[in-house]
């Protein structure tokens, strides 16, 4: 289970445990200019009650070049409509197929069935490595890539949430019982962990509580009035 | 460029160089038991006089298990011979799949038109991911993930080495002026980067050398005479 501590990742262990899978996660520390997703994602975990929680050391930064991961502004809005189609500054390269990569390492090791990811096609922000053709690309790779595989015991990629809106996340997310309060979405979160409210994930996360007529427990700054 | 150090990546750099590439070469630290490779990657890149040489930490130990990362002997034999076609000991899970997948994300950062690596499906000690079908798989899965890709610029995996013998890779190498003394291939060196002569690698290199008619200029143990 790639484990985030975001809103995606969070519903998709419900999700996969709700299936009677026993969930192992992964998270990474990869440069980021705040630690505020990493405890979202201890918090998550232990509150799911996972068999362990490894968190992987990886230093994308050496290539350069990113919002999330150097020294550049995140980009704001006042209202979700404003988000464009193109591919965001947000962008890291190759962020999910190296997080893959090394799920695939952890799960050949565990000797696990699958791997479980949060990745969403529709509220995709325009990253290609979050589309089903990419999933299903990586899929096949890692099924010639490991020695498991060679042994004829393939690796499943699981995408439950891959065709489906966010608000229908959060809308299985609550029927699962998942206290959203403990996850974290913002790409430029204060040091106590309070969400901008204007950065597009914050914009996607908002408008997926107000279409199921919550209110997002997580918090937010006291300037982060919801568009 | 991936650049172990060894044989075969040192090869292909040449091979690449003699096309007339620009050439960004790229390693790993990964837990290894010994700093010998990094320092014959590093000396190799001088050499061919590379545009940079970017190391990447990772540490694929925090996943367990393989003689190459974790504390296991070595397997030694006392003759080529006795390579069995079992997978072996020193299987590092994934670990191709996680070194390519920091190649596309550096190769992307680069603008880089291919990612060239030494990977040899008939030496290849039974590591499924060297073979052609996992490299194929792996380009193409590459070619969906990266915004470069979307953008309609594919990269390319170069491998010219899967086909051919290891005999056959030192031939070319010669050729082209390849300096072998400044290469490690051993999976069990000394503190002196000298050769064991018995591990699986040192087995292949020494009979690739010898079928050449050449003596291996690197550096050998002194109990490690030739099998």
């Amino acid at each position: 289970m790639l484990l985030s501590g975001g809103l995606d990742s969070s519903t998709v262990l419900a999700m996969a445990q709700d299936e009677g899978w026993e969930c192992h996660a992964l998270s990474f520390s990869y440069g980021q200019r705040h630690s505020v997703e990493l405890d979202a994602a201890r918090r998550v975990a232990a509150a799911a009650g996972v068999t362990d929680h490894v968190i992987a050391e990886i230093d994308l930064r050496i290539f350069g070049g990113s919002a999330l991961t150097a020294d550049i502004d995140v980009p704001k809005h006042e209202d979700v409509d404003e988000l464009g189609e193109e591919i965001p500054i947000t962008y890291v390269p190759a962020r999910n197929t190296v997080f893959l990569a090394y799920a695939v390492a952890y799960a050949e090791v565990l000797e696990a069935d699958a791997i479980w990811l949060g990745v969403n096609a529709l509220d995709y922000s325009g990253y290609p490595d979050c589309r089903p053709e990419y999933v299903e690309a990586f899929e096949r790779m890692a099924n010639l890539a490991t020695k498991r595989a060679v042994e004829g015991r393939p690796l499943s990629l699981r995408t439950p949430l891959i065709d489906i809106t966010k608000a229908e996340t959060v809308r299985r997310g609550l029927a699962l019982g998942v206290d959203y309060s403990l996850t974290r979405s913002c790409y430029d979160p204060d040091s106590h962990g309070a969400a901008c409210g204007h950065c597009d994930s914050c914009l996607l996360r908002l408008r997926a509580f107000e279409e199921n007529g919550r209110a997002d427990p997580a918090p937010y700054r006291p300037s982060a009035t919801p568009a």
